[in-house]
């Protein structure tokens, strides 16, 4: 992930014609032979194994975290200390307390944040959101998402941080399901209760020095059914033990007047469905990502070429640089991230308590 | 549904070699006129627009109800009364209380007893139920289920019966729900408790006679979070207002070792994931209904050709005729489809109640 | 073949409201105990295992013929000299000029004639046409077409009659492509002249007895460039060796305002794009059937609960019954069919003779 | 495409480790202005709006031509001249002879060159090579190709350069064709002979300054049945004005023992069939890429995520710098563009001569 932000730093001056000058400024990685190379490999001016020193650093104005969720708390607070702005990945932290404290600090230091929820950014999902507000479906009236990856299926896999509440925070939740939240907010606004379950398939797992098993601690599925504040319902489930499944964000909103789908694993793809038109000839389209999808035709000016992942997280980068310039906050802030990960701590919280999570 | 009953009993025997003689003995509809007209196309040996002569008729030994659902009720009492063995359509009764009432007088009566869940006989489920028993997949672990329709999608619709709890019963869980919860009881057996919610998104519509508008008493869309007695959990989701979904019962069931996905709307296909083979080389296969999947075979000789929801129908008759001669129960009999009733009816409850409901 | 015929016939005036009463008179087959177990089990009045029996019959007045292709000239032939109404099964013959000769017979005997092209009784290929013909894609200007099984692919399959041009005639374009001819001709009008050429994959394969191999002496694969009529383009590509196909039959059709594109594998499919609305939001729509496109609705009331390939045989038969009654030619004839044929024995002589045939 | 080799060179260093280092040197558009902005937007280290300058300056080692089709020829043989390595956008020349000199040139010279056929570095297509090499489908013996765009769909398009013979050499074929082609190379080897046919579809368009028509000179569609030296046959086609389709270059090899199949509007799927394991579990697999199919993994860790077509021009990038530093050709070189070329400069020659092509 510090490869995909390194990428799209690089990148998106030279994609988007509008953004302020940028330099890679210093990169920090452990142990310092591996940090060494990467620089140069990346590009950066000065590299080193201390990350509280690259925060300190003056030559440093925006910090970048895409290490382990465990440790955005601490790299966050410092950077923000430093009045750095700072660009977390997502989730933003452990635990809503934790996320509390960045947001305010970031909030008190006047800082700017970015949490890398980039599926957010991509083309389709902006024309969804587009769709959605100018009443192209009617009225909104039901969610559904997905997120599935088979990465914790196999039930031979050794044991390891992922397993552990204290290192990783949620399973499936924090890895996939916040990204799908962040997906329910920008098309259908904040989430107001909820009831859920969830589901730990594989109990323990053989730990990786042939001593025994470990207790995996954090759940392989989650299944959420939402109450919007707007009135509508729907649905949020998730899982890390889904066999084929590699990235497979999949979500319907469900309007008056029709209806749009999207897979994230056909990620320049959009499907509409609108009561229009002869019955007969009414049907799901796929509208296939072009110029008229902005920001496309800033990567290619003709359609049906696709954009990749690293390309939404270009548009996630441009959008901050912007915004830092323009003096405004970019989306999704410490703040949006805060009240996205509140949904996936709440279904933790329902699921276990056994009992409806009201905001 | 009286069509796809009468063209099923009439092309049985000729598809399947194995099947005791059926004449179509008697016809019932009103009004009397339409029913002579009917009667003569489908090829009926009398008629009559008295379903109580029917049901008493010598000529008759099974009775076929694919009556609007508040008349299943006392149509089945009275033919099992007489003695009949009794093919219900789906839901077998508006009320669980209904249903246990017709499934005891079956019991007692010694008759034997079919409901129309009819997707269950569709080659391609009995052949993921086999890999599911096999173990292709390994240990089934998680499902998850929806089915939309769009029949209730129009807010523009005026009111009708199908809105009414009383003439109704439930909505698009006792329409198209209910079928998802035959499906999963073959994949995954019972179901142990649930949490739901449910929604009504159109509250009133307006009377076809311009007097006003009515309430909308039952749900147009449903959500249920499923924990299985095998330790499974699982989701099962309804709409009967999901633009652009015309049929779209869609299901998957989670293994330890691969995953089985569903989708009613290409019911020829079933698509398979196994761990298995180079991962470079792995994917969801899309295999075609053909011979390899009985009772394909008994229709069209060569895969790839595709059968039809009236060939599903046809199967459903063929093993209740088999079932019958043989002195057994086909499969699912009154007490089967109470246990799926249950769940629809819990998922009522529980949104209704806002707990989870346990059987 | 012969068996879905009979489930046509026998279920055809049920489905349709508007046929002439049908009575399955005479069933033939060999040997004997075979035709009387299959006439008992379709339902016919009488049983014959002389063929010639049954086209001499007064019971009988129109002959369904679903013989291997080789008998087709000899029993149709003598059912129109016996003055009956003949339904042949695709292909019409072996050669043009058998077909030259059964179409001449046909026609002075006054009997009426059809010919099985099944899947342009496809309400949603009658659908196309509809959209062709009312200019929704603006003048059809270009057509291609697949036609793709594998029950040839097989390197190890022994040796049958079907690789031998006397018994067989053409290989796939005899069993598949014409059934692509039949449907450019209700599309896009008659083929004018084409280029094509052929291939033998497997030139050779071992006989059954084990005594050697033999050569296959018909095509496993053809492509044609074709021109029509009408001034537009297009390709014909078949092969009975592709792996993996088991009835792909797909083809396009290429408007100056949009395009039409179909696939056989799934049936109940119609993919539509026209130049409309918003370009951002075109795309092509997935259509599927229902009782927009008659007679789905004779089948069920309701959308996307699919067809199956016997369905699409009772529409063509209901067809046949319907056209004898009014005193008209059902579509196609025997003349429409060899029209049909045409095209695919001038693919093989272009290919043989490597030169453009023109009509 | 300008933008595209920019942004490739730009990211090419960061994204792969073992390159050498690479510096954007010298920028050259027109009009002056343009040719500043977009120098600085890309990173370049000065800008000339006089290519004859830059293709002459000692600080340049490698001149990337990304200029229309008309002006490859005189741009590459000037670089070649001053002893540069040459990157040059497909098509590499407008004829046949062009492109012969131009590879003459480069040879003689001692040059590296490398032609923008961007799609087979895509790691499905590369994987897809390795299935065939490996025997994984058995001997390939046909292949099927398609490239659709609707960019000269719309009959009411005005008429540009694109139109005329002398400014654009071919149509459809040296837009998209020549893709295909290439493609059918590396997976099935030499082409050895072929007929075809063209169509031009709209004859005429409106000249942009209103003062009347303008002849189309150059062909909407081509069609080719092919023969590869290899034994197997295959067909490709190609469409300008075809609605709907966006980047459709799609193409199927079968082989043997199975079949591959791919949509470029897909880029990160492949299709694979193999007759392997029970038959009723057979069916195509959907491959999602990912670090299985180098090199992905150099762009994102994990599958699913997508590739795009920018990240393809990347690995191109890539692969030139590593042939260069290796003292290696890339692939492919202008020597091996003319033999792509050869192939749609003959469908055209078959096409208006009415005969059979053979090389």
């Amino acid at each position: 992930m510090g490869k995909a932000h390194a990428l799209a730093y690089r990148s998106a001056g030279a994609v988007f014609g509008d953004l302020p000058p940028v330099r890679l400024a210093r990169f920090c990685d452990t142990p310092p032979e591996r940090a060494r190379t990467l620089s140069a490999q990346f590009g950066f001016d000065a590299v080193t194994d201390d990350w509280t020193a690259l925060v300190a650093d003056p030559a440093v104005d925006i910090v970048s975290i895409t290490t382990p969720n465990a440790s955005h708390r601490e790299m966050a607070l410092a950077a923000i200390k430093a009045g750095k702005h700072v660009h977390c990945e997502k989730p933003l932290a452990l635990t809503l307390d934790d996320a509390h404290e960045m947001e305010a600090a970031a909030r008190e230091a006047g800082v700017r944040t970015l949490v890398g929820y980039n599926y957010i950014h991509n083309p389709m999902v902006r024309h969804a959101r587009k769709l959605v507000a100018d009443g192209t479906i009617g009225r909104p009236v039901h969610f559904r998402g997905w997120v599935d990856e088979d990465y914790q299926a196999d039930p031979d896999l050794p044991w390891t941080w992922r397993s552990s509440r204290a290192d990783a925070g949620l399973g499936a939740l924090g890895d996939l399901g916040c990204h799908l939240v962040s997906i329910s907010h920008v098309l259908m606004g904040a989430i107001e209760s909820l009831v859920a379950d969830t589901q730990i398939i594989h109990e323990t797992r053989p730990l990786p020095d042939g001593t025994g098993r470990a207790p995996v601690e954090n759940e392989d599925t989650a299944s959420a059914i939402l109450r919007f504040a707007n009135g509508a319902q729907g649905t949020l489930c998730t899982s890390r033990s889904a066999w084929g499944r590699k990235n497979k964000l999949d979500w319907e909103v469900h309007g008056t007047r029709g209806m749009i789908a999207f897979s994230q694993e056909r990620l320049n793809e959009l499907q509409l469905y609108v009561d229009d038109g002869p019955r007969g000839e009414q049907g799901f389209r796929t509208i296939l990502a072009g110029p008229e999808h902005p920001p496309y035709g800033a990567f290619c000016p003709a359609p049906g070429h696709q954009l990749g992942f690293g390309d939404l997280k270009t548009i996630e980068v441009a959008s901050f640089l912007r915004a830092i310039a323009a003096g405004e906050d970019a989306f999704p802030t410490f703040t949006d991230a805060r009240a996205f990960e509140r949904a996936i701590h709440a279904i933790d919280v329902s699921a276990r308590e056994g009992r409806r999570v009201t905001f």
